[in-house]
């Protein structure tokens, strides 16, 4: 078993995506052989520049995505795209309808898009993203691009996995601050006010800036990018706010400790669903078949029950 | 300490609105009194009728909790309201701005109200949900009616405390399938078609039905309700909806089994929290300081890590 998914692992770095399709699918779905095929992985991540997009429903994610990815693949380089959708219950191979202009990317071998949807996710999609992304850089692809279809809580957690966020807004009253409200202020490495040939741009900009004022310092004050996704005006602005964020991630360090925070993070997470599991098990016992009858008769509340079937294994 | 929030619970019994509100921010907080609290409750538990309400943002669902609530009060129950909304960071206190309307039931003192924000809760909303309305059912109120403002992941876990589940959605093309589509199907015991003053009524109804006659069978199929709540037109059919599932629900035991599936899924998610909360004490060791280091350095992957740590504590 382990043998088989080392030779899947090796089959994908060749470039077989059928092999990659499977790997994801592995540890995506927690598969048995997952443990394998992360452990061989792991060691070689660490390398892909990783950049998320978010922003609300119809701001041009997709659109600016696609021009994200022509711009890196004009330079040479492979890109991975992690379309997420906790909406959809599709994982996998499924593209979805919005993203017909992908559909310019899916004959180019340099490009690999995959969807994750809402199901096949033991611990949420937030649990598997990092997986996926292990993957993805474990393979060998230099750029990885995490687009959200929404800004949902899932959304920002699975945004957490980049390097460089990029939140999109669109020009208009209040746009700012429902992006604000939607907590992706504190997230956003680079600020892209997208349609920026409709009115009501410079006040979307002042708003941003306001916003940022009012915000705690910080090292890195996000740009604000005004772009037209659709006729791929202000792209070489938003590379150059790209590289401009990964050039001072790298030289201060702060790469590093990101990600040593972010490999902290996902150890706990996954420290947490290892414990539930063994929680699980526990359920099997007579022990807790006694203590759910109390709860379910309402002689015991089920958070001191939890308490003392949790002290209980300490014996 | 355990003294002091009986006395709490004694006053809030009496009807006592701010030691009321204590006792929901105990749990929800996680404070060091909510063991004893939700100990002393939860044996009184069981008795409340718990409506949830959950559709798109703008379907209504606000003046639909109103005329629910109206009705209900002109029966002579009290109500208790869980305004639920995992964007805002407010809890407690505060009442949303789209929930005016709601003013004309704060100075009714058989009315409570009381929003449920993003913050304060440990192990999301979906694990403070069972705790408040323990305390509201403990307390007395025969009615609970839980209002959510959209129909992300967390409201639908929320809604899931629910005895009686109605979905709201609007007329017009589309809206049917969204519902569809955010898994409110699964969860509908009554659909209401609000605004059914407005055209695409019998569209959006054939096509609820249709979606109805293609799921699985089960013995209670939804009915679906027209209402117009800005003239509480509708109302009185709505009320006989809840009526006839309530009874449905008692008649054949099932409410029974409802909440006994319900008290377990509390006993698990608390279970799972209480295992985070020991590895959270595990942390602290040193054999977790140098596995941490190992994941840092990319030598060991975070879920062999967590494995091994799980297991370490057995020995």
């Amino acid at each position: 078993m382990a043998q088989d998914s080392i030779e899947i692992v090796t089959a994908a770095r060749k470039g077989d995506r059928r092999a990659l399709a499977r790997l994801i699918s592995i540890v995506e779905e927690h598969r048995p052989a997952a443990s394998a095929v992360l452990a061989e992985l792991f060691p070689s991540t660490g390398k892909a520049n990783v950049v998320g997009l978010t922003g609300a429903p119809g701001s041009g994610k997709s659109t600016l995505s696609d021009v994200i990815i022509s711009r890196m693949r004009s330079r040479g380089d492979h890109v991975a795209v992690i379309a997420v959708d906790p909406s959809s219950p599709f994982t996998g191979g499924a593209i979805l309808g919005d993203r017909i202009r992908m559909q310019d990317h899916i004959t180019d071998p340099g490009v690999y898009i995959r969807s994750m949807g809402s199901r096949g996710h033991l611990g949420g999609m937030s649990a598997a993203a990092p997986k996926v992304v292990t993957v993805l850089d474990g393979i060998g692809f230099p750029q990885i691009l995490i687009e959200t279809v929404g800004v949902g809580q899932a959304e920002v957690e699975v945004v957490g996995e980049a390097d460089t966020t990029v939140v999109v807004v669109n020009p208009g009253w209040g746009d700012a601050v429902q992006a604000n409200k939607a907590g992706l202020l504190e997230i956003a490495d680079v600020f892209v006010v997208n349609k920026a040939d409709r009115p009501g741009v410079r006040e979307t900009v002042r708003d941003l800036n306001q916003m940022l004022d009012l915000g705690s310092a910080r090292e890195w004050r996000p740009p604000i990018i005004e772009t037209v996704a659709t006729k791929a005006e202000g792209s070489g602005d938003l590379m150059s706010a790209l590289d401009n964020h990964r050039a001072h991630l790298v030289d201060d360090g702060h790469l590093e400790t990101k990600r040593s925070q972010r490999l902290e993070a996902t150890l706990k997470s996954a420290l947490a669903l290892a414990a539930v599991e063994r929680m699980a098990n526990a359920q099997e016992s007579d022990g807790y078949q006694q203590t759910l009858s109390k709860v379910t008769e309402r002689r015991l509340d089920p958070w001191s029950a939890a308490q003392s079937l949790v002290e209980g294994l300490n014996g």
